[in-house]
């Protein structure tokens, strides 16, 4: 069953929604004119095909004949979280028939985020900055999640949105301030021109805590599980196969409508679901089946705070088969290791041993006692031989923003540290994910920001944001993440990569990374090719 | 670390209590004389070692020098759950030393309940009715929890104890009602010695809601799960490791301490553990470890509602490996067949294919839309090929206490339909449990009982056991629940065997048992050796 609302051509719709438990349902078009159209139900699903909705017809959905919501399954909120759905036509003259995705092993990975790599702001204004990307050498970019979210207007009219897009509640609508979802369609073109793939961060394991109106239709929800983010989606509970089916038919939109290559599946370890067949394993199933019909492969690669080879082991052997996983632990090993820092989950860290260990073994906690968890954690990875299953990073939008002023690691070691750290990580027989900017030391910081409009919602970030740093015995606060001068100072200044030291490190990284695609031994990415051992006394992995 | 107090021999005995987060920890000796020990802390274990505690001290613990409460890994409970510990010797004299169990795939269980099997509802009373057992052919007896459960005295001072055994809050502690710990070892010494088997019901995933003190020692649960009968034990959260740790030492305790032959865990799908080590896996490999330093095997038995055969898979394929694990789709499949049943669960069966399902495939729910849970359930077991990795039933305690007045099956269905039954389960390819007097059709009910002393609770227990029946439609109030009326009606009449149609299912009962182990179709237990067809037209499975 796809839902949202269809376009059809010829300025015909059908719109389909899931609310088993409505009484009535009906579409209220808004714009261009007001009509209303009564929905049919069947199997849980509402639907009504109509004509005269070109393209731009704005709409809400009307429950029980009272109260009007946006569609859960909008793709486009051109005002926002609590406002009108958008119809949508895909039409859109791709150039990339013969593109073939850059293998994951090959993939040399580019995390940014839209609101902060351009002054802008915008899907089109990154464009002109892919051909300097090409040239320093990365071939992918990962985008953090532009699920629509919510943003409160200031008085003069700037910035309203600012997030670092976890908050989204519209899954399969592309954020209204970064763009159109043509615009991110042209985006994703102009990337595969240049020969870059593009990986998208994806949300399947809570809702944002504003403009979600999703329990009004159907039950996403269940009350057996809690998320530190509030209440856990429904992946295993009554309705289940109807919420699983929101999420996978989100994934394939992406990768169907916007040739998106891969998806980043955020903290899957918040996905709860104790049922037979785990959501996870139905996700990689689907997706394998649709890369298969298109001929191409399409990846899956899970933040994952599980240590868990479960998650990438193939089905056979009782995993969920997605493609690969971030491996914190190599950061977590390398930062406490460069900084010194052994506040929070830094605390796990900090002996040489530990980089050592997450390059033989990947996983430093493979069922060890981790102080800071109190617990045992993780499990060996030993048996994922292939080492382009794991992505590692020295950075990354959590590690940053997890400084108290959101400090580069550039803010926190020496020069001569920062070049050690990035041979570290691009040297390494893993998938390296730089951070936008690290690649030539920038130093503006990334913080958390937010935009909301609710004043206790505004209230408790606030001070649950200071509480996070309580536990990092953090002295200081940290920068109001509800104010728009956070999110502005965080935006890059793309400029200073052509100056003094900042130059020495793109070029820097440039030559690193051309050493990883050149020098046989560094291209081989297998478990059995790496040695690796420690002298605590001398400093020496 | 062993927890629990200790009894070392000559009067001397060491107290070993777990409690990460309290100040100060003594133990006060209540009986035979009031004294206090101070014990000391390391790594969150308290402990002291003193003289002239010989067995039978009664004792408190008094935590940060204030209240007093018993040891959650109390060994015995002799007042019951609000009272003084008791210290407890294991010096017992066996004589099973050649004893080596029977094997799994030869087992004849028989599932009964202490307080109701009996007129005296003791351990030591199941004695004489052992020989009787085993000359119908049963060699192994299924004890429900026994772990120490509230009770509140009447007036008349009767039957101040009555719980099915899910409510256990002391998991160390022998049910005083039932007898004590060296007469739990009678009745397993005397059942070794009639060649029966003695598996125990263990409750591992909650503690009842009376009596319970663990978290005023530490974090035995965690807020991430909820658990349909309250909070979640934390298996995978801070300090999960000595919360694990408590739990496989018990399951080892009955193990080593009593010479259980097997466990069976009550509904392992409230064991909500989402580390890279499943609890379940965790507490599998102990008991495999024990098993190999014993000679002999050991048997771990799951009730589970998954119908996910990861709980028995070999961990090579991502399993947890246990032993075996209870199918409930064959009970329910029979069960709606025969009584023409469609409420509740019954929802999801009905057709004689289901059965022939469940005989071919064991879950009839393999991934596959169930009605009344509206989702998916289950996953394939045909891998699992080795059928006496299956335990069936056509009735256990929860199959006839979910009926609105306790109906085992001889008062639902006709004579011949129950002798059809009775062939059903015992000619299976799977092992049988009978359920305590099925073998002879008994006719006393047995309903949901329990006593406590908390007038909100008791409450609480009356409405719910209300609204369970509303699921089924049931037309009528269940029989209270709190009453001792309803315990005493639910008292079995061993007599009855001996006489008219009681007799004849007995014999009827013996032959079957007599042709499952001795027929060699029968004895096969491969999925390769079964075929199964049904015409729903004729009624033929």
């Amino acid at each position: 069953m796809k839902i949202g609302a269809n376009y059809l051509g010829g300025d015909r719709c059908e719109f389909i929604v899931w609310g088993p438990n409505i009484e009535s349902l009906g579409v209220q078009i808004v714009s261009p004119e007001e009509r209303f159209l009564q929905m049919e139900q069947e199997d849980g699903y509402w639907k009504v095909v109509a004509d005269n909705i070109p393209p731009g017809t704005q709409y809400l959905l009307e429950l029980n004949g009272g109260e009007t919501r946006p569609d859960p399954a909008s793709y486009f909120q051109p005002h926002g979280v609590h406002k009108p759905s958008q119809v949508i036509s895909h039409e859109f003259t791709w150039n990339d028939g013969d593109w073939a995705g850059v293998p994951l092993d090959a993939m040399i990975i580019y995390e940014l985020h839209v609101g902060t790599f351009t002054p802008e702001g915008t899907f089109t204004a990154i464009i002109p900055r892919l051909a300097d990307l090409k040239e320093l050498g990365v071939n992918a970019i990962e985008i953090m999640p532009i699920a629509q979210f919510p943003g409160n207007i200031p008085p003069d009219g700037s910035c309203a949105y600012r997030n670092w897009g976890y908050d989204g509640v519209y899954p399969f609508a592309v954020q209204n301030s970064y763009g159109t979802p043509e615009e991110l369609k042209q985006l994703v073109a102009a990337c595969h021109q240049q020969g870059i793939s593009v990986i998208l961060d994806v949300v399947y394991n809570h809702f944002g805590p504003e403009g979600n109106y999703t329990s009004n239709f159907a039950p996403y929800f269940t009350q057996t599980y809690r998320t530190p983010w509030g209440s856990a989606i429904n992946f295993d509970d009554a309705h289940s196969h109807d919420v699983r089916h929101f999420f996978i038919e989100n994934a394939l939109y992406w990768l169907r409508e916007f040739h998106i290559d891969g998806l980043r599946l955020d903290a899957v370890h918040a996905i709860y679901d104790l049922g037979a067949k785990h959501f996870l394993a139905e996700l990689a199933e689907k997706v394998r089946e649709f890369s298969e019909r298109q001929g191409r492969k399409y990846y899956l690669i899970a933040e994952s705070d599980l240590n868990d080879p479960k998650i990438i082991r193939p089905k056979e052997v009782g995993g969920y088969e997605l493609d690969a996983q971030w491996s914190d632990d190599f950061h977590h090993a390398l930062h406490a290791l460069l900084t010194g820092d052994s506040d929070g989950y830094y605390q796990d860290f900090g002996k040489c041993e530990d980089l050592a260990k997450a390059y033989r073994d990947t996983f430093v906690y493979d069922w060890k006692y981790a102080p800071h968890r109190q617990r045992f954690h993780g499990s060996s990875a030993r048996d994922r031989t292939d080492l382009a299953q794991f992505v590692v990073c020295i950075q990354n939008h959590d590690q940053i923003g997890n400084q108290l002023l959101g400090e580069r690691l550039s803010k926190l070691i020496s020069f001569d540290a920062l070049k050690l750290a990035a041979g570290a990580v691009i040297l390494s027989p893993y998938i390296p994910l730089l951070f936008m900017g690290e690649e030539y030391a920038e130093e503006a910081p990334f913080t958390y920001f937010v935009s909301h409009s609710d004043p206790d919602l505004i209230k408790a970030v606030r001070e649950g944001r200071k509480q996070e740093f309580a536990a990092f015995h953090a002295v200081g606060d940290p920068p109001d993440p509800e104010s728009s001068k956070t999110f502005l100072g965080c935006k890059m200044d793309w400029e200073k990569r052509q100056e003094g030291k900042h130059q020495v490190i793109w070029s820097w990284y440039q030559k690193l990374i051309q050493l990883r695609t050149t020098v046989p031994a560094l291209i081989k990415k297998e478990r059995n090719s790496i040695e690796a051992g420690a002298d605590e006394q001398q400093k020496i992995v």
